[in-house]
């Protein structure tokens, strides 16, 4: 049966990626508390393809994920890659997977577990040296400073997300930018809440107001101590219950 | 050139529905307070299809569309909705039409004008009797009375959102839908405030405590009292500032 | 600690729904061939409230959800709901989860197996009596009858989702439902197919042409047959490949 | 009234962004064809903050809209930037719009004229100088070379979208961008084909397979061709018809 995408291209033109988009994928990751959660992600695949073929070989990218199976460490994730780069004739592969992951809240009062979601991103690539940046959503919530100070009585406040990618030397858990998160917000988001605790979390906001730019400072100043971070970008988005568009602040750490 | 969709069936299935979705077209509405304005719509449109007869015409829901042109009033709807009936040999038609509707709002203090958006459908059906539902989503801040009572200061709020669905006997301005929310809320959001705003605004919800229960009951009692209003649907649904979930309540008039 | 959730209410209105959205949840469903599969939901549960009580005690559906566990049966279902109605003192609950479900697909030459996703709702109900109604939406292929018919090559085709719910008198599993979908389909989706794959699903594609109207009537021909299934609504939505808006057909039995 | 915003910061750390997100905002756009057409936006804005103040003023935001009203064209987009860093004391202004425009296209036997929207962004800065990136995602057609090539009758073909992003030094028009995209898809998408035009249609995408990968070439070499455009990025991609995932190809010209 002919090849197509094998044939010769004269158009001399590089592409940066070709491959797939939007696949979902039930993955078990690694999970400091429990060993090991399950979830399930959105994968997007890619490689480079040079100036004279005409084009990729879409199922690869497929057999190259089921080669992996569904149990994802650091080192699968470089295996992936080399599977692509292997596989698909490539100078350079790209994995993009999304998925929610499950962290444990302690409620501050009763100490009652919960659950709670976060929305997290891997991009792992590799040209001769592999690098990953990973991205982690934060729900939070603010109070405002300005409304506190202001008003006789009460101070608006909101649920906000805290968005926090960072580039890693060395391993960085998700449950540990979580909690970075938690200390620059006016008080943290809890699964499970009894009255005790909302009395806490209430009480706790209010004694701790924060523009969303004093959140993003406050997470930048914990990031930029931790010497296994080497970049970072946060960007702080409050949900602003005074209004129907959103505040936010982001701050950047410049490449050394 | 061979109509197939004219062909006979002999499944014997009559289809409810037969029609496009996610069709987009730019809209010229009614406006209460300047005359008209500009909205870009979601169109979903269909007719009812005999059991004898393999498809419908797809290409002739544009046309109506077109036929209408852009400027619409609740006269349009009945004539688009006739339109398909006689252009698709149908008993019954079916127009669904979501689009955002900006109204203007008032800041509480420095009384300075701004836009806020609503998100709006109309579902317009027509058999022998023309019928229209009307849904409203408005931006409305609710602060828990629970989290004030227990706490020494503060209590949590957020941004909530009031879907008010209602059937009418006589028209009913979107404006006045988004008035009846923020009656039901803590405090209204606005697109604009300056500080003496924001101040008041803050005041108002902590002196205004309402769970989304009571929301949705004080909403329910000034459509109760309005004449044109045959029936209604009112969800509450509040952004919940120490949770990554919602909270929502729900009260539905019964047909009479 | 004042319970202000359990104040009497004086405004006489009972409410249908009050409770949580937007609940993240992992579970661990069972699985046809597997036994069992891990997945993440999106929970909404609700209880009714009667017209005197002020509001319910939102923390309590969040823990309901934990004296479940992960484990979802259907037996787990009805557990949930009685735990909702006791533990709220409720007439009436509501539970309603949405998740990724996957299937194995085998490639009809190659006979490679791959996994596909299917967007899933399950809505348990129980007022005395407990129901349930679930929801699968299954990719699937149509290739247009009019197009191959007036065209001297080729014929237009598209991705398009068949939703189909039932209500079930006995367990029917999401395979099952898949399994219909692609009967009523001009070809079925798979996620991995090699070139005699592809050659194969071309074909069987242009030998079977479909119209949104064709396929949702096949599919109600073999629903209609399945004594287990009491009710059923079937939309399939073609995402045109000729136009930037979706052809669809809706049938729906009728309740007897 | 304590402007609390204004205090000074000792945290050291200068803010990339600051401003509000999802704000919605009815414009008036230049239209090539019509003179002008109203579209609702999703906007952006931001500023830079320095490393010794707290915190921005957000209500200016709105304000800066305000004073542009609804009507933008290229010369407004830099007026809004500048009103940003003089109101806001900022070295640097960022502003973001997302909207749908419509296009007006004429079927290629029939010659029915019909609207379809493409969504875009604009993407202005200013620091000392002012840039402006446009975005514009085209519907097209792919019809796939290797399925064509295998298969006895017939081809998968899908509607897939072409989203090409471009630094411009002289105004190029979102209609001439849309008619870049058609042409290098295996043929375009139409918001109303008659039986003849989808006959047309039909053969002509059979007659002009495409993968994702010559689509973005196509594209790239009548990019490359055009003197006003600087610089520029192409993703194609296609909801394949055959799987439950995309395929996609990014082609991005270096910056000199």
């Amino acid at each position: 049966m002919k090849d197509v995408q094998s044939e010769k291209d004269i158009r001399n033109i590089p592409l940066k990626h070709v491959g797939i988009k939007k696949l979902r994928w039930p993955l078990t990751l690694l999970d400091k508390e429990h060993g090991e959660q399950n979830t399930v992600a959105e994968i997007n695949m890619a490689v480079d393809l040079p100036h004279d073929l005409r084009g990729t070989h879409m199922s690869r990218f497929v057999e190259c994920m089921q080669e992996l199976g569904n149990s994802l460490s650091l080192d699968a994730l470089e295996t992936v890659l080399d599977g692509l780069k292997s596989h698909l004739q490539a100078q350079k592969a790209y994995l993009e997977l999304r998925f929610p992951y499950f962290i444990t809240k302690i409620a501050p009062v009763s100490e009652l577990k919960s659950l709670m979601d976060l929305d997290c991103v891997l991009v792992a690539e590799k040209d001769t040296e592999f690098s990953l940046k990973m991205c982690v959503e934060v729900p939070i919530q603010t109070l405002c400073p300005c409304s506190k100070e202001i008003s006789e009585y009460g101070a608006h406040n909101q649920r906000a997300i805290a968005k926090i990618e960072i580039v890693m030397s060395e391993m960085v858990w998700i449950e540990e930018i979580a909690n970075i998160a938690d200390l620059g917000a006016s008080a943290p988001v809890y699964g499970l809440l009894k009255r005790p605790d909302e009395k806490f979390v209430t009480e706790q906001a209010y004694n701790n107001p924060r523009f969303v730019e004093d959140a993003v400072r406050e997470i930048a100043l914990l990031l930029e101590k931790d010497s296994r971070i080497k970049w970072y970008r946060v960007i702080v988005e409050s949900i602003e219950s005074i209004h129907n568009h959103s505040a936010y602040a982001c701050v950047e750490k410049d490449w050394e």
